[in-house]
């Protein structure tokens, strides 16, 4: 299992961390299978989503606050309810395909980690299983 | 890497593609493992519901377009944010386990290709690792 | 393929499985490599979140209600549209990485079955992927 960390700058925000994962899978040599990336924390999830126009993020951590905003009828004391709440809507893991050694993305896509509570110091875990 | 073709011919509709990823299953004679199913377009997505009672499709169409509307707090200028937040909420990818060379799904359980700004032309991506 | 059997005991609840995903996982003798948990209905999701303090699932339970409420704009017959919905929210299959013959999980991190129509007998099933 390999691990890549992210600093967050930012209560809620969305980290492009695309080019560290495919660094990750370049240096590593996989070549041909499946990628599982894991975010360890609760309030914290991976996502995929459009990496070219940046109001497409903004859109949406805004409109998720919307959804599930940081004051409501929550009791957990430490008042992230709504990050632990996006995370599991968001969810933790993301599979990608890897293949001719890069990992397979369309057109738009990059792999964003999604900060619910930061700004904090963040992980994200990986395994690799071969195709071949 | 495999891929299908999808066609959707409403703004935002659950098209069942059930069928044809258990013909792409037979035609590759996998067997067993896993069948990680990827969705390259970022205002589209891939889920599991309820395939027997279209009503269902229609509900959740229908709801997800209440909590997540067309037009709202947004600023990316292609007037689809919408379907970008849809897509992260329903997840790009999808693993289905493959055993006795069939997709094992629940008895009501069907594959949808989730569209939020169609009508498009829809790729689906398919990758298999074996188990044995 | 293997099955776990999970027993509901209220309409919605989230119901902490950790302990028999890992039960299952060192019975296998599972040691390196990918589980994937499948549950298999329609109304109710896999997904992982804060597993110490309750009130984090209590609030998380509470407002996936106050976001796809029981009553609504819903044609499906059954009166249980808003468990069709938060289940493909949070996703109906999870994937978990296994190292040293155990599932990795973050600190705070737990496996829960969300269900959304109980209460209910219901199942998960897992498949592994041995990375070496």
């Amino acid at each position: 299992m390999e691990r890549l960390s992210v600093t967050t700058s930012r209560r809620e925000e969305m980290v492009n961390v695309t080019a560290e994962v495919q660094r990750l899978v370049a240096g590593k040599g996989w070549s041909e299978g499946l990628l599982y990336l894991w975010c360890p924390h609760t309030t914290a999830a991976l996502t995929v989503n459009e990496a070219a126009d940046p109001d497409v993020v903004r859109d949406m951590v805004a409109n998720l606050a919307r959804l599930v905003p940081h004051r409501g009828d929550y009791r957990h004391a430490e008042g992230n309810s709504d990050a632990h709440i996006k995370s599991s809507l968001l969810g933790p893991g993301l599979t990608l395909i890897v293949a001719d050694g890069r990992i397979q993305l369309g057109t738009w896509q990059g792999v964003f980690l999604c900060e619910g509570d930061g700004p904090r110091n963040r992980q994200v875990w990986a395994a690799f299983l071969a195709s071949r």
